[in-house]
């Protein structure tokens, strides 16, 4: 045999022998039982929490969204203080685009035909002794104290005049009627990791069923037309309350949905949450307002504005979700997490097997040689199996 | 030896003794063929799957984005209804800001001069045996019956006068030359946990390459400068179709990152999708339109305003994105389960032995010791190697 | 004995029977270290860096949050350029809900009473030589060329008229007095797989601190009313400068929390950063700008217009975070990856017990047994323990 022929087949006996611990079989119920017992636990663990609970075997996506909302509806104010007034869409969904976010007008301060010129103060009355400027006045102070009324004098301002009298808000929403207007949600999202899309509208619901329904959680619970008072008496909340300080309101949309083929549909769920704090402690400027102008011009060229301070819901369509769906590498992980521990069930077993069960010093005796600190090439401690054949030769 | 001397060696004794399993070395070509086949395999999947394929050595993390977005172009409009007028981008984008999402105006329905008062609704006939209030009207009904026209008579509304007449929408978009306006997108991004960010303006791209660039899948692949035309054909749409009736249409800028040193650059990837349903079958309003109004005073302080239903095309920029780099724990958790299923090669290895193999008697014997149900320390069953021995001695 | 219970008996066997490695116990105190110290380097990762520092024991969510912001202050300007005016939240928010953005107006080109005519452009010179289309212009071309000023001809353009010039941008901003103003930033948070809810506006904190606080990083890091300046400096620019042309600037609310009841409390952290690129650098079109118009009507029904360029800050509010808390799913699959590990250790342990420990011949001889090649029911090769045994008796 050459040199190199014996050199390969050490590499080859090298490489591919196998190596394999020996084993001890012991035929006990008792040991066996806490052996399966144990396995079973793990197994039921994976198959049933982990897979069946969890869906761990699943890779996740977040969603991506695009909504579009439409308000539908009309209101006609007719107070002591304002003139009678019809309301459409144009006039009260602020900004006009329906976006993801929309906020309708329910009540309102308007300060009419105000002008960049000279005013007292509202509030903060002046006296000769007093300092001249104060702060928080609503406008830059021009150091002259003006009768206000015939009783008061106050700081003058120079502003946007008349000033606002913001505490003069209506006791009842002015717009009391949106209660009644209805919001259509469009809505599509994608999950681009499993390049899956879908719209809000489902795709077996008819152009004519969309053109009469309503949302109602038990009769129509995939229209995606909802009645504004329905929207807010879902969060708990009245519409009448929430209008007249303003307020938002979330509407969710959860995508959370399961692709794999034996899950069936994916189906958007709808909720609806109030989002600010109503409640007056640990809060500031509660309610929901905010002010915006129109501007106008006189004939002689004059600017001037209707201030407008707005009080609303502002809706917010919130769209979350996850969706799962099989695949390789979550699997593997977890299958392989369990079977590290299913590799533990041994030890529970051999554990069981040396310090509980009935027999455990043959068992141990068996299954465990020790060498002796000294040992030399055929010394080893006494109770090892050899050994002990070794004593019956001898004793022979 | 004192006591506590001898505790302290069984102590050392106990917890510094190593126990290994005793091995069996088999040398079939066969069996260790089978043993590093299936290791083979199974490294192929941990480094060939796992960690090329699904970097599952990384941690990952969701991107967090600004966009400004600015519109360049005007158009010129010179219809038979219309007087001759130039439009700019004050006129046309809404809201004006510049955000995410921008709404370029490509049709309309205008009702000027609309002022609060009382006219006979646009369709809906009245008699004088019908019941004078009528669902879906579009104002508050007086209960009068009004000549619409000199053939019709219409319900008459307290509403904002004269109603529009949204079934007059121009059949070719008003402002076609909208395809040829720009759009400059600027995107800023950031993920957080690796405190890394990005702009879509990238380092190398010079500002004078920037006023003239125009995006370009094939020559300007990095050019932040869009024309719309071109974006909506690479959506797979007509300009000019999807101008008459409105639609949403989704700039995706995809930012999903390999942020490990030896991956490269990091590159924003542009895609564009139409995000609205078109087809009009399971759908309802079509197209994307708004409503909003300019408000005037006359020169007697009486409001006036213009009605715009708008038609156009809202872009919206979507930003979305996973980045990922290396990181211990993931790498520890997909190394730890590779390991687990590397644990279970010898199980394999071993049935093929026990099962398969040629020898497997041979193997089977001197691998296994089988205890027999009534053992005492000497008996044990008949094919241990041992106790094979022991015959061979006896027969001696 | 029955043949159903001699079945019965083998089914109790082939299930029950317990089959262990056998092992050999190695006293020594070398091999016995090495092992232990392995096994401890293998718990300390998993216990310190997976569990303590990367809190794999968790579950982990995504923050979904809602924004309102409100701005106050105002400013009076009075420039040689234009009239002394007065501006509050109506003049200078756009747009005025206050939403997650706002956009506060700082400096700005107005060009007061556009209609809709022909004029000479601002800035092409034309002679008769000159093809009479150019691009970039600001209208539509008319063909002629009409008179500039007394020195220049340009082209006629169709337009509003006059165009506006944006190259006189005042230096100074106009609303430099904008850095006092203050915005309050309420933001609710949800972290629905946990369903947690949180304000930024914390339970502990009363209604009349709210009213007088402002935010400083040191002394009230929970008060959520933010003066701009502060914002602009902490994020390390300078309010003036940025003023000039406008930026945008980026109010990060991290809501990452540890859920586990052991962790305490969840708080946002705010922090501040600009997210435009100022530099001219591979830059197009610097700072943040955008136009608008006020549209007005003249007693004769005529529509002019105000086109402002609005320069000015965009203030971002961008909330992030993820939330963790104890799961059982990623706590088994860590546990389970360090399980894979420490079953690495007697690996590591067997392959210095076979190479490097003094006693190595004696070890590997008791550890491993070899079959030879040609191996019959009793021979084993030389080397195995039994062997030797044999050995030792034939020589006897």
């Amino acid at each position: 045999m050459s040199k190199s022929a014996g050199c390969c087949k050490r590499f080859l006996h090298y490489a591919f022998d196998y190596e394999t611990p020996k084993t001890l079989v012991i035929p006990s119920l008792g040991v066996g039982f806490v052996f399966r017992f144990t396995q079973f636990l793990v197994v039921m663990y994976v198959v049933g929490y982990v897979c069946v609970v969890q869906k761990a075997y699943q890779d996740t996506d977040t969603v991506i969204s695009t909504v579009t909302t439409k308000v539908k509806g009309f209101a006609f104010t007719n107070t002591s203080d304002t003139e009678p007034r019809f309301w459409d869409v144009a006039d009260y969904i602020i900004p006009p685009q329906g976006d993801h976010s929309f906020f309708v007008l329910t009540n309102m301060v308007v300060t009419p035909k105000q002008v960049q010129s000279r005013c007292p103060e509202v509030s903060h009355c002046c006296y000769k002794t007093d300092p001249i400027t104060r702060p928080r006045a609503k406008g830059i102070q021009t150091g002259l104290c003006e009768n206000y009324s015939t009783t008061a004098r106050t700081c003058e301002v120079l502003s946007w005049c008349p000033l606002e009298i913001d505490t003069k808000l209506p006791e009842h929403a002015l717009l009391a009627a949106a209660e009644n207007f209805t919001v259509l949600i469009k809505n599509s999202i994608t999950y681009p990791k499993f390049n899956f899309h879908r719209r809000n509208i489902l795709p077996h619901v008819n152009s004519s069923y969309l053109k009469r329904c309503e949302f109602s959680r038990l009769t129509d619970p995939h229209c995606p037309i909802f009645r504004l008072k329905d929207i807010v008496s879902e969060a708990g909340e009245d519409f009448q309350d929430m209008a007249v300080k303003g307020g938002i309101l979330g509407i969710l949309i959860d995508w959370s949905c399961d692709l794999d083929w034996w899950a069936g549909e994916c189906l958007p769920k709808y909720s609806f949450r109030r989002l600010d704090n109503k409640h007056p402690v640990n809060n500031v400027a509660p309610g929901y307002n905010f002010r915006f102008a129109k501007y106008y011009k006189t004939a002689d060229g004059e600017e001037t504005r209707t201030l407008i301070k707005a009080y609303g819901i502002r809706f917010d369509v919130i769209v979350f979700g996850t969706a799962g769906r099989f695949s390789i590498v979550p699997t593997i992980v977890n299958l392989g997490a369990a079977l590290s521990f299913l590799s533990l069930v041994p030890v529970v077993a051999d554990w069981f097997l040396v310090t509980c069960s009935r027999k455990r010093d043959l068992y141990s005796r068996h299954k465990t040689t020790h060498l002796t600190e000294d040992a030399d090439s055929a010394s080893v401690r006494d109770f090892s199996p050899s050994l002990s054949l070794m004593n019956l030769i001898s004793t022979d």
